[in-house]
């Protein structure tokens, strides 16, 4: 195929989604934009990108899909660079772990192309970041969520759609508000308690004897703690309502175990883990 | 080597020991003890044991090594049960999470018989539970600790270190006081957190939804929420003191990080993040 796709931020999400194209056969040139030069250095000697581009302006020249793979509070600035570049045909998708803020300054930057946007989240990734982290394979099997507009145009929904099956991944479909709150609740609280857990064990006096000690439920409970704190900073802060309604709901179940505890009441303490294990059990993936 | 090994409580613990030690050839006889028959049976049909007894009195007769692998909330029952029908060279250890209580009630509960007790706690399990999560290489390479008392015999520290090394394991030693403090930080308190989230999920209506969209995160976050109920409601109330401490810790952490989120304050968050994930890259396992 000879479509020029362009990608605003070449991580390890969009980082993936070129090489997963770049399998399929799907692009011709692929143009790499982003804050650091090495990194775009690495992934333009490691066949990531073919061509460096120094604004995002100028990556979108002649684009015919447009990537937006930053941290979600780099979105509003990147459409605003954009907006005036994008060819009137290019097709422009995004990778953002949140929808409603990325539609709503879509919204504001985009005028008349607003049609032709197609918000998008990949639920993949690793706690590593940068280019060197992408893999062709990162998303073969999983889920990739598109949260279409009332005025999205069903060609462009079916051009992002194919393109993230020849990635490998399951497209689904949702609402950009039932997607956030989804995400909150499954993925971002999740990330909030393990790195308030870990900033706990960085600030302790016997922290290095802690960490010697630490083993597997340690490891697999903390994994994302060492998730880029930039795009989290960005992810809590664009889904702030409605994770805090999450970590008022998580504080609930919280200060129940705790008073049982307090409480010494062993019964109330096994029905809670008892709930728990069960869901998790018979969760699969 | 002709050693008559008794376990009490033959789960994951119990007999991935007996296992190790089969394969150590270091042992002529394992008796299997246990509340489950079925349990028992499985592991009598598998070679995990070689005998069944019916009773803790009569299991540890004739045995040399007796290893305690039940669920520390039955620790006091099963030492009432044996104390007077131990052999008196028979060495002691066990396998409980948490230390002082277990000393508490052996100092109680063995009389003329705690030279020859070895507290120990190996740092090795999975979420899974009972005779058939039984491995023979559970122990290889993982850490096991011995929290000796002043009166513990030097013969019977060197016995049960001697074992646990034929098991693969590595031996250190701490105090028994220490030893619950570390613990209630690395492993006691990240179950807490993941089991009530995991009873937060659990109590959704939308919990079908959510959990369809679950993804790594969440898979690795929740992995010991589905941990035995009984194993963790023992733990958290024999170590309960020393866990509302690090409750109330965390507790600090978790606050700071929901008022930055409340405040908008990404430059706080954005700190926060850092320094966790700074602490987890720098920690490898």
């Amino acid at each position: 195929m000879n479509i020029r796709l362009a990608i605003i931020g070449v991580g390890l999400m969009g980082g993936s989604f070129a090489l997963a194209l770049k399998r399929a056969g799907k692009v011709a040139t692929v143009v790499g934009c982003g804050r650091s030069r090495a990194n775009l250095e690495w992934a333009l000697s490691h066949g990531v990108i073919d061509v460096i581009a120094d604004h995002p302006a100028h990556a979108v020249q002649g684009a015919d899909v447009v990537m937006l793979a930053v941290p979600v509070g780099q979105v509003d600035d990147v459409l605003a660079d954009i907006a005036a570049h994008l060819p009137a045909h290019a097709v422009l998708t995004d990778a953002a772990s949140t929808k409603q803020n990325v539609v709503a300054v879509a919204r504001a930057r985009l005028g008349a192309h607003i049609p032709r946007f197609v918000p998008g989240h990949p639920i993949a990734g690793t706690e590593h970041s940068g280019a060197a982290a992408a893999r062709a394979d990162l998303y073969d099997g999983r889920r990739v969520i598109l949260t279409p507009l009332p005025e999205t145009e069903t060609a462009a929904l079916q051009e992002v759609r194919a393109l993230w099956q020849a990635c490998g991944a399951q497209v689904a479909e949702m609402e950009p508000a039932g997607h956030d709150a989804v995400f909150a609740a499954v993925s971002h609280l999740p990330h909030m308690l393990s790195y308030a857990y870990m900033d706990m064990i960085a600030a302790r006096a016997d922290r290095a004897l802690c960490l010697d000690y630490a083993a597997s439920s340690f490891r697999d409970f903390t994994r994302i703690a060492a998730s880029s704190a930039e795009m989290w900073r960005d992810i809590a802060l664009a889904n702030r309502d409605v994770l805090l309604a999450e970590i008022g709901r998580f504080e609930d179940h919280w200060q129940a175990l705790r008073k049982a505890l307090e409480a010494c009441d062993g019964a109330a303490l096994e029905a809670i883990f008892t709930r728990a294990r069960n869901t998790r059990k018979d969760w699969s993936q």
